[in-house]
């Protein structure tokens, strides 16, 4: 672990100007409407789970750390904005001083989250709470989307290491470098991603490519180079001329020819290619009547978590699987999507909520400010349902408490037995950083927990049980009368 | 021009280690082999155009260079690598020394490119050759991806101003920047990531989001606010309540109200959601009989570019629009799936060409060290077909030149009247970079002009022509030898 914080140095970009452009005209305009330092909050969420799946795997609250604990606009920054001519000096001269002190909560890397509920809050000056909306989105939909990813290609593979090799297919460097983090924080054992391990302590491994192979005379002179140079460490790739035909028959040759007689056990076989299920079965018996039982199979070709299903279905000899560029894009579904939605701002002192209605009733967003109760079983330690309070709500575990869904109401459910966990920490005070982040492999394991916390029909990959995420009393009460504040508006639609 | 250098600073990240960790696995193992000297040619190519599009539009060389140009092991890297375990002193001090001395050649930014031909070749010693691979293909897919998904939807919009808006949903900070790089390239007009526009001179563009609007205590109050904050710059977003009920007549209201009596004429407005079609005519209509007929309508809502075609067929309205997720992940088909492969090793001084056979005929690569002649008719300036060659070949303007399908190779051409352009130019020379990159904006008129040389069939969205890659008589005749070579593996795969 001391060697990873030497190199936390490659996080020092300065990405303050990584914003979309309209939230500086909307933080000028702020400053000359006298609404600048106004206190609004903010909340990320994201209203639909990718691949159709259960839950998603939060991840990125790291990275937001280090994000907006470095906020600084550079001389250069000013010169380059005022160049713009949209801004006044004023609000130049606000950027110059640029002071974070918003309050931030946000959900810890790991845990299982559903849509609606909040993932990350912002209250602090409407300037600023509006100039972090890109970074967060952007930090948190990445990281959020791949670890969900790696989560169901993890559970495909069914307890076999999941290795994480896409860096050549990543959409960008901070793809690779985040993606692969975020893959292990979603189950991945290792990556091949080298400076992952630098800068985060996940493992990197990898040994050889087809180029290995071809750069010999042969296959077999390849082979034994590789025995000669890593003998405890002799994984041969054998799919670059044959499987079958040449690959095995020369790894086990070298095998028997080189480590045998230093009474070594290889590692195993790679395959790249083929027909997986076909070739994996047959390497398993060759490899065992040649005395190699304990030679492992490693598959990696274009894999996500169906094909990997497939082929353990059809009863392929698989020891850990290579993950490529499936993994590292979410290639099914490339797009998290989060978005940052006003929720209320302070007036005298006082909350006043906001809302955003849309005819699209599924766009419509929570007002207010809120917090996140998860509610277990007692008996079970199970998950029961997330229920979004206003913030200043309580709940007192001894007491039965009645949950009901927020569009068919008649739809409740009396707990009893059960207990409750504020989901939400505040990482943030007046702009200061209050929460460290655990490592890679601690949110690694919290997620492994906290995910077995589901109930199995939440947790399955094809058409899992919805998770109940509902809204307490007061905050449908609130959020129905400002729905019907504006109901004019829709009784005209129709026109 | 000058305010962009200033800013290249924040490109000086260290991401020598962005390697797969085979990569140096392999280059010990070069070494220990006494390989690690041999000189190697790699080729970077891909097999398949993203959307069963007709060509792709070539990116990424600038960052290619500044990568190249910019390795280097720091002592950290190298006490992290020997805590690995896995390397030699000697292949460590090879790094502590790291001194690129290859030879690169690729296909500037902005060319059309197509499957098959090497997009980035590389000849040096196999240690370095080989160590370059990750970030050859993470550079040069993820740009070539995003400038050619670009190109497609700025085609679909006939014309009208696309605007790159996807930063929030990128894979990465690296995702949002350099895919704003690239979404130029292709064809944009703009971005909202601020960032770009300091860093490569793209104009960064941003009004307003929903949450202007909804922190003022009316729309109407809001919409009055931006008016006298940006009276010359009034583009207001009408969808937070109602578009044609409340956003609408509210924006007018404040253009009559506010900009008339100064005489100056509103920008237009903005719609975030709903029926594009039905409201762009709509919102044109009013405008048009409220005096507005020059105020534009810009549209920005999970856009592509079978949406963009369809809504156009349909007579929307619209001036401009803001493309954001579908294009920065290129959604429909978020990965290039480009390649780097061994095509040659020297030895004596002589030219040993390389090929990875495959099953999977179309995975067979091309040996030998090649260039690409793009052939154009003379009198239409239209690219005819690409030639891949042997380095050595040179073709003569004057004599007929005869090309033909590389698989049914009965099919057969004969040119006269043409000439030839040598695509690919040399980027490093015993790397040293000798290449000076043209700005963004130089790159997107270029492009430009070098699509326009295909003919429509190649061009056209939905199942275009296939364009010719064909092969030199010479360096077909040596790929059917090597063939030939390992025809016996082949012979016994029936079994």
């Amino acid at each position: 672990m001391e060697l990873t914080k030497n190199f936390d140095v490659r996080n020092e970009r300065n990405l303050t100007m990584l914003v979309d452009f309209y939230e500086l005209t909307m933080g000028n305009g702020y400053l000359k409407n006298g609404v600048g330092d106004k206190i609004a909050y903010f909340d990320m969420f994201f209203r639909r789970i990718p691949d159709e799946g259960g839950y998603c795997i939060m991840a990125g609250v790291m990275q937001l750390i280090e994000y907006l604990s470095s906020l600084k606009f550079t001389d250069n920054d000013i010169e380059y904005l005022k160049s713009k001519k949209s801004f006044s000096d004023e609000f130049l001269d606000y950027l110059r001083n640029f002071k974070f002190s918003c309050d931030v909560w946000a959900i810890p890397e790991g845990n299982p989250v559903f849509p609606n509920e909040p993932l990350v809050t912002v209250r602090g000056p409407a300037i600023q709470a509006q100039f972090v909306e890109t970074m967060i989105l952007l930090t948190i939909n990445h990281q959020t989307l791949i670890a969900t990813k790696s989560n169901r290609i993890c559970r495909a593979a069914a307890g076999r290491p999941v290795m994480e090799f896409g860096s050549r297919r990543a959409q960008g460097y901070d793809g690779a470098i985040y993606g692969s983090r975020a893959a292990v924080i979603g189950g991945c054992s290792a990556t091949a991603c080298t400076i992952s391990e630098e800068m985060f302590g996940i493992p990197a491994v990898g040994t050889m490519a087809h180029s290995w192979v071809q750069l010999f005379d042969s296959e077999y002179e390849a082979f034994k180079a590789w025995a000669t140079a890593y003998p405890e460490d002799c994984l041969l790739l054998v799919d670059t001329y044959n499987v079958l035909k040449s690959g095995l028959p020369n790894a086990i040759r070298v095998f028997n020819e080189f480590l045998k007689p230093q009474g070594i056990r290889p590692i195993g076989i790679r395959i790249d290619s083929g027909d997986i299920t076909y070739l994996s079965k047959k390497c398993r018996e060759i490899l065992d009547a040649a005395g190699y039982e304990d030679a492992k199979i490693t598959i990696s070709n274009s894999l996500d978590e169906h094909i990997i299903t497939d082929v353990l279905v059809q009863g392929a000899c698989i020891d850990s699987f290579g993950v490529g560029e499936r993994l590292i894009t979410a290639k099914s579904e490339p797009v998290f999507g989060g978005v940052y939605k006003l929720s209320a701002i302070e007036e005298n002192n006082i909350i006043k909520p906001k809302i955003k209605i849309s005819e699209n009733e599924e766009k419509i967003t929570n007002p207010g400010f809120k917090k996140i109760y998860r509610i277990f079983d007692k008996t079970t330690d199970k998950a029961i349902a997330d229920l979004i309070t206003l913030n200043e709500e309580v709940i007192d575990e001894n007491l039965t408490l009645e949950i009901f869904d927020p569009t068919y109401t008649w739809k409740k459910k009396k707990l009893k037995n059960y207990y409750v966990k504020d989901l939400m920490v505040q990482i943030f005070k007046n702009g200061k950083a209050i929460y460290e982040s655990p490592s890679v492999s601690e949110i690694k394991e919290f997620a492994k927990t906290e995910t077995d916390k589901l109930w199995p029909e939440v947790l399955r990959l094809e058409n899992p049980h919805t998770y109940y995420v509902d809204l307490s009393k007061k905050l449908w009460d609130l959020k129905q009368s400002l729905l019907h504040s504006y109901s004019e508006i829709y009784e005209e639609q129709g026109e």
